[in-house]
């Protein structure tokens, strides 16, 4: 995976805006911020509060939304989940 | 509000899925699909399954991500809260 990538899972959003933060201190020009199925609203939030709140020198440069395919852990079936990936940079 | 959005709510996936559908259908070039909060995730659960599964001529053309304040149903503070707008167009 990229280092400058900041995967959101089920942590608490600060967790992530403090990961993504990080690696723009330590002279990232760009954080890739990824999130599958109900993650993706999260990710929506940690973009908002690093750019609007922390670093309003940083911008949303790019927004793709995918669909993946994942084995459910339960039965085993492939199952589609969407995704999201936010690019942000100075 | 733009006759051809679909606000996505708390409904099922489906019934906006349905909604944009119709939409097209009904020869709208370009349909607009908006959530806030939670509600982002199936916004893009209804992007991807309009555009690879039933209308493939369909793509997605722009996203954007803001954040709304809105006042607590309970305490009527205002708070912030994530938004998304996907457009889907020919």
């Amino acid at each position: 995976m990229d280092p400058n990538t900041v995967l959101i899972g089920q942590k608490p959003v600060m967790n992530y805006v403090l990961a993504g933060l990080t690696l723009i201190q330590n002279g990232s020009d760009s954080v890739s911020l990824k999130a599958r199925g109900r993650a993706i609203s999260k990710a929506v939030d940690v973009a908002q509060i690093i750019t609007k709140r922390f670093a309003t020198e940083i911008d949303i440069k790019n927004i793709e939304i995918n669909t993946e395919v994942v084995e459910s852990r339960e039965t085993g079936k492939p199952s589609n989940v969407s995704s999201i990936e936010i690019q942000l940079g100075k």
